[in-house]
């Protein structure tokens, strides 16, 4: 086997140090045809690609001939595209094809797509015969640069974004920068929705530097896509290192999100791309984070001007106060039905806030059309 | 808060030790309405009882009276009862009730019932938000000797038994000998087949012990099944102490299920209870054993009388030999296609052996119907 210099140097790694559940992040272009990004898996007798009718036409074909060097059988199971499709009825898929197969416990299951790909696969991974290896093959932004990336996996249920799950690590992940080409316009904003969240909650100089290479990254700039997976992932890497499980500081990872699960899971999921749902609910959080007296004024229109330029919604549809309400109660984060917001405390620095609902009433106000 | 000093002399208790999982299994009379065996769990704003129609009746006032000084809520789900039932459908009414309440992710459940309840909530306690604390008070003899105990938790697949599920630890087991006052004596011979497996697969002497006292066993004689409880509870810790995950010596907990879930998923979940299978199971495992050379003839005809002075069926259906060939291949332990059985290999040890197709249809063909 060999690999082309011009690749071989071009893929950086980031890694993620969890035990014996540590595992490296590959990143780079052309690392799906590229034997050394398949080397040193788990072995097993048999192998399944799970993937969704717009990616499969793609790059199944890659990857099976990668994998068919590996695994003496390399099955395929296709799912339903769309947030709206996250659920048992596809999950169940999995496991039907698996079973009809006799699939074993060291069968090795790969999720080639975006991030409703990877959580599912992630998490038919976590409670096949009580759990099966799985590696990450993310081919959108938003995959590559947060979902595919520290084990959180899951399905919604009809109350509630990813409400049913596991928390289950990866064997590793391939995040190929190549399949950001086929990726339509609307998926990459919504992949740079979740790259700007990093800079607020953890790396001032890195909103800035997003702030410089917007237009690289929405012109999808190869070199700038680097840089921005590699940072996204190695600060990632540095907060599921220190809490993997979520008892304290991964919280801040969700930025934007309580607002934007209740958006998604109050239109109907599959309306709004999650992507789209964060950058809107980022713009919400941070007039919080304002009214809180947690961050100077300046901040909002900074961060909203960041989120329009990148294409993404910053207006939130009117579900009306009372059902945002409602919808936020059921976030994972809230406590005793006190809902906790990921809050900036400084550029750079998130931590997780209560507040009144007369004052999330108010931003809400301010934000819904 | 005073216990009387009879049940409180009477508790005994049985460590798990898996490091920060690990916990502690209450065996003794009168568990249920004593305030120590509820002290020191996880704090939470609400607990979750899962029962069936069966249970509850009997027993769920007196768990919600002491739940009650803990948990500002004690809310309560009722499951249907019966292997058949152990589906995704019902595990769903579990998060229903859970998401409809707002319930957080600190949130306890307590699975009060026999194997079935404690599978099902112990699953959904491991995905609920990603993992809720859960209490298994198990009201079976098999439960309490068995299933309640090691984190085993899953719900049945079409295709084959126990297929999706987590190893995931409960807090605590209180395991109260009384509630095997109202056991049908059907469930109680259930729960007789996997007190007598522990004998050949961990502990000669035990075995002894149980074929001197099966008539008290029968007769659920207090003092007979507690220490059949304690004896089965310490080998499954020492099991399960040193292979939590089942990467090896685990999966001698598992001698006679091979055949023993192959008649289940074969019959139809329901139509056989657990235990029955695995006593059946059990012979056929042993006849294996000594076709295999592995134990002398005379290990048969003793094992099988066991079993049927039990109360126990030890003659199998006939689902024909190549149903039940196709049924074992997908049993868990298979590998790349091979089945896998445990197998005696002297009184008190067992291990993991292959057999020849025709050996198994022959084995098949001496004990079927």
């Amino acid at each position: 086997m060999t690999v082309s210099a011009p690749h071989h140097s071009a893929v950086q790694c980031v890694s993620i140090a969890l035990d014996q559940r540590s595992y490296d992040i590959h990143i780079g272009p052309g690392l799906l045809s590229s034997p050394d990004s398949w080397h040193g898996l788990p072995k097993a007798a048999c192998a399944l690609i799970v993937s969704n009718e717009l990616v499969a036409p793609l790059y199944l074909q890659s990857l099976q001939a990668q994998l068919g060097a590996h695994y003496a059988r390399v099955e395929f199971v296709q799912l339903p595209d769309g947030e709206q499709h996250k659920d048992w009825a596809s999950l169940n898929l999995i496991f039907d094809h698996l079973l009809a197969r006799a699939a074993d416990r060291k069968t090795v299951l790969f999720a080639l797509g975006g991030g409703v790909i990877g959580d599912m696969t992630g998490f038919a991974a976590a409670i096949y015969m009580r759990g099966v290896p799985f590696v990450q093959v993310p081919t959108t932004l938003l995959a590559q640069v947060d979902s595919s990336v520290g084990g959180k996996t899951a399905i919604n249920h009809p109350l509630g974004k990813n409400m049913i799950g596991a928390f289950y690590q990866p064997e590793r992940v391939i995040a190929d920068l190549d399949t950001l080409d086929t990726l339509p316009q609307r998926e990459l904003a919504a992949g740079l929705a979740e790259v700007i969240k990093y800079g607020p909650i953890a790396d001032g100089d890195f909103l800035t530097w997003i702030e410089v290479n917007l237009d690289a990254l929405l012109a999808r700039d190869k070199s700038a896509l680097a840089y921005a997976v590699k940072r996204c992932c190695e600060i990632k890497a540095w907060v599921v290192g220190q809490d993997e499980r979520e008892q304290g500081l991964r919280a801040i990872l969700n930025f934007g999100h309580t607002f934007g699960h209740a958006i998604e899971t109050g239109m109907g999921y599959g309306q709004w791309l999650h992507g789209e749902a964060v950058g809107c609910g980022m713009v919400m959080a941070a007039d919080l984070s304002v009214r809180k007296g947690l961050m100077p004024a300046a901040f909002l229109p900074r961060l909203r001007e960041l989120i329009e330029r990148a294409g993404l919604p910053v207006r939130a549809p009117r579900l009306g106060a009372e059902r945002y309400l409602e919808l936020m109660r059921v976030d994972k984060k809230a406590e005793g039905g006190e809902i906790r917001f990921v809050l900036i405390e400084a550029l750079g620095r998130a931590g997780m806030h209560g507040a009144p609902d007369a004052l999330v009433a108010e931003v809400l106000a301010a934000h819904c059309e």
